[in-house]
C-alpha cells in the first residue's frame, strides 16, 4: 500500500469531530440511519441495558460502506476518474464497488481466494473487477500494489485510512445520538477501523463512554500490540469471523492506544452460539463478525468485571453493540 | 369458541377509530415500535418504493403481542385474575402467554400437534401451559372449550375479536405514521385479524390507501370467502406458511368485505424463494407467512396490474409491507 503516508503513531492526529460530522453530513443521505434494537432476553442474560446498532441492516450489508462513500465522495472529479482499487476480505470490498458505482468510477477490488462466495457475489453485483490473491496480507498488498501501478486507479485502503476512519466513526455517533448515555461500546476489531472510529465517534457525543474491542482468540493481533505496546501482525488465521483476519495498522493502532479501555477476545464456540442466539432472539441476520461483538457480554460474570462505573440513575449498565454485518452464506450456515 | 358472541355481517360495527387509538396507548410502552426498513434491491425488483413494517422483530416474534396485549389488558382485575384460555398455530399462543406472564395471570394455550417445535417452546419459555389437539378447526375449538370449561379462563381468540383486531391495527397505523403517503399496503391473511387490523389502522391514518391481502394458494379460504360472498372454511392446510392455516371469522370476515382490494394468492414456491430473497437482501430472519405478503409483489407484471393511482409526485408507487413474523426452526430451514 506504497501511496498511504507513513504515520509515526507519536505525532498522529487522528480525524477531528469536525472531520465526523462532515463525514457524516457528506453520506447520510445515501444510505441508511440503521435502528438501534434491544432485546429484553439478551438483556436477562447480560445483566444489562444492551443497545445494538444494526449495521447488519446497512446498504451494502456491513458499515463498511460509511468509510468507503466518504472517501470515494471526497475525491475530486479528477481523481475519482481514475478508478478506486482496494484490497478486502469481502465488506470493504463491496462496499468500494457499490460506492464507486454511485460515483460512476470503475472499482478495482483485491481479494483473498478463500474469501466466502457471497462475499464474491456481492462485489461482481455491484459491477466491481476482481483480483484473488493468497490469504495473506503480503500477498495482498503485493496484488494491490501491481493492480494500481496497471490502472492508476486511487488507493482506498480498508482502514489506514484518515477518511476511512471518519466515516466509520458516524455509526457509534448515531448510536450515541438513539441511545443516548451508553456506559460503554462494544465493537469487533480487525484492521481497527471500525474501532478507532467506534473511539471517536461514541467519546465525541460523551466523553466518559468507554470502549472495548472484542476480538477473536484466533486472531488476537489488537490484543497482543495493546498488551506489548508494539503493532503486532498477523500472517495468517483461521477464524470463523472471516471479517477480523486482518491486522492493525499504524493510524489504528494509534487512536486504539489512546482510547480503547480492553480488548476482549472470544474463542470460536462462543462466536458461533452468541450467532445463533441473536438469530433466534433477535430475528436478525448477524455474520461471524458481529457475533464477535455481543459474545463476551454473554459469559457469566464478564460484564461485573469491566468495573463500570455506577450509574447515577441506579440501574443496569447501558452498554452499546455495534454489529457490523451480515454478510454470510445462507446455505452453509456454521450450526448445521 | 361458544363465548364469542355471533356476529351478523351486515350489522357489525368494527372498532372505531378511537378504540385503535386507545389500544395503541394501551401498548406502546410494553411493545417495541418496530422499524421500517427499505432495501433499494427488492425496490428495483418490485418497481416500487417498499416500506417494510418488521413486526418480525416485535416482541414475541411477531406482531401478535399487539392484539393479546390489547385484549389481555382491558380486561378486569376480577376478569384477568382467572386466567387466559386461546387457540393458536403458535405465534398468538406465544403473545398471549407473553402478555398474561407481564399481568402475572395463567395462560392455557391450545395448539395443533404440528405446530413448530420452536413455536412450542416459545409458549413453554413464557409459562404459557399448553393443551395439544388435532390439526383441525373442529378439535382446536373443542379442545378450547373444554380447557375453559375446566378452568373458568377468559377466552381470548386470535382473530374474532374487537380487542384483538384494534390491536394488531396499531402495526398499520406505526407504518403510515412513519412511512407517509403510502399508496396500498400488503398483509398476509389467515383467520383475518391482522388484515382486518391494516385495513382499519391504514386508512385512519389516510383514507385512500388501498389494502391488499396474501395468501397461499394452498390455504386460500380468504379469496374463496371474498370472491363468492359468502364465508368459506378451510378444514386443513400443509402450505409452508404454519402462521395462516386459520379460516376468516365474522368479524374479519365483515371488515374485509368491506375494505379489502383483492386477495393476491402465491404458490409454495413463491414463498419459499421470497423468504430467501429477503433473508439475503435484507438480512433479516422472517417466517414463511411473511414472506407470503412481498411474494405477489415480485412477481413480474403484478405492481402494473394492480391499477393504483399515478402519484402526484410522478414516482413509482409507494407500498406498505407488513412482516407478521420471524419465528423459524433455524435447524431446518426450507431451502436447505
Amino acid at each position: 500500500m506504497t501511496s498511504a503516508p507513513s504515520v509515526e503513531s507519536v505525532n498522529y492526529q487522528p480525524p477531528s469531530w469536525a472531520a465526523i460530522v462532515a463525514a457524516h453530513a457528506r453520506i447520510s443521505a445515501r444510505i441508511h440511519r440503521t435502528p438501534v434494537l434491544t432485546s429484553a432476553s439478551l438483556d436477562a442474560l447480560a445483566g444489562a441495558r444492551l443497545f445494538f446498532k444494526c449495521e447488519n441492516l446497512q446498504k451494502t450489508g456491513s458499515f463498511k460502506i460509511r468509510g468507503a462513500s466518504n472517501a470515494i465522495f471526497s475525491l475530486s472529479n479528477e481523481e475519482a476518474a481514475r478508478g478506486i482499487v482496494t484490497q478486502s476480505s469481502g465488506n470493504h470490498g463491496a462496499a468500494v464497488a457499490c460506492a464507486a458505482a454511485w460515483r460512476s468510477v470503475p472499482a478495482y477490488i483485491v481479494m483473498p481466494r478463500n474469501a466466502p462466495k457471497v462475499k464474491i457475489q456481492a462485489i461482481e453485483a455491484y459491477g466491481g473487477k476482481i483480483t484473488f490473491c493468497e490469504p495473506k496480507v503480503s500477498s495482498r498488498k503485493e496484488s494491490c500494489d501491481c493492480v494500481q501501478a496497471e490502472t492508476g486507479a486511487v488507493l482506498v485502503h480498508p482502514y489506514d485510512d484518515d477518511r476511512i476512519i471518519a466515516g466509520q466513526a458516524t455509526a457509534a455517533k448515531e448510536l450515541l445520538e438513539d441511545a443516548g448515555d451508553l456506559d460503554a461500546v462494544f465493537a469487533p476489531v480487525s484492521g481497527g477501523g471500525l474501532l478507532s472510529g467506534t473511539c471517536l465517534g461514541a467519546k465525541g457525543i460523551r466523553a466518559d463512554t468507554r470502549v472495548f474491542g472484542c476480538e477473536p482468540e484466533r486472531a488476537d493481533d489488537a490484543y497482543r500490540s495493546l498488551t506489548t505496546g508494539t503493532l503486532q501482525s498477523l500472517e495468517s488465521s483461521d477464524t470463523i469471523a472471516d471479517g477480523l483476519r486482518a491486522s492493525l495498522a499504524p493510524r489504528t493502532f494509534a487512536i486504539l492506544r489512546r482510547h480503547v479501555d480492553r480488548i476482549l477476545l472470544v474463542s470460536e464456540e462462543e462466536i458461533i452460539s452468541a450467532a445463533r442466539l441473536v438469530w433466534e432472539r433477535m430475528k436478525i441476520i448477524i455474520e461471524p463478525s458481529s457475533a464477535v461483538a455481543i459474545a463476551p457480554l454473554l459469559k457469566p460474570g464478564v460484564v461485573a468485571s469491566l468495573n463500570l462505573p455506577k450509574r447515577a440513575d441506579g440501574g443496569a449498565p447501558k452498554l452499546g453493540v455495534i454489529f457490523s454485518g451480515g454478510n454470510v452464506d445462507l446455505s452453509s450456515l456454521p450450526w448445521n
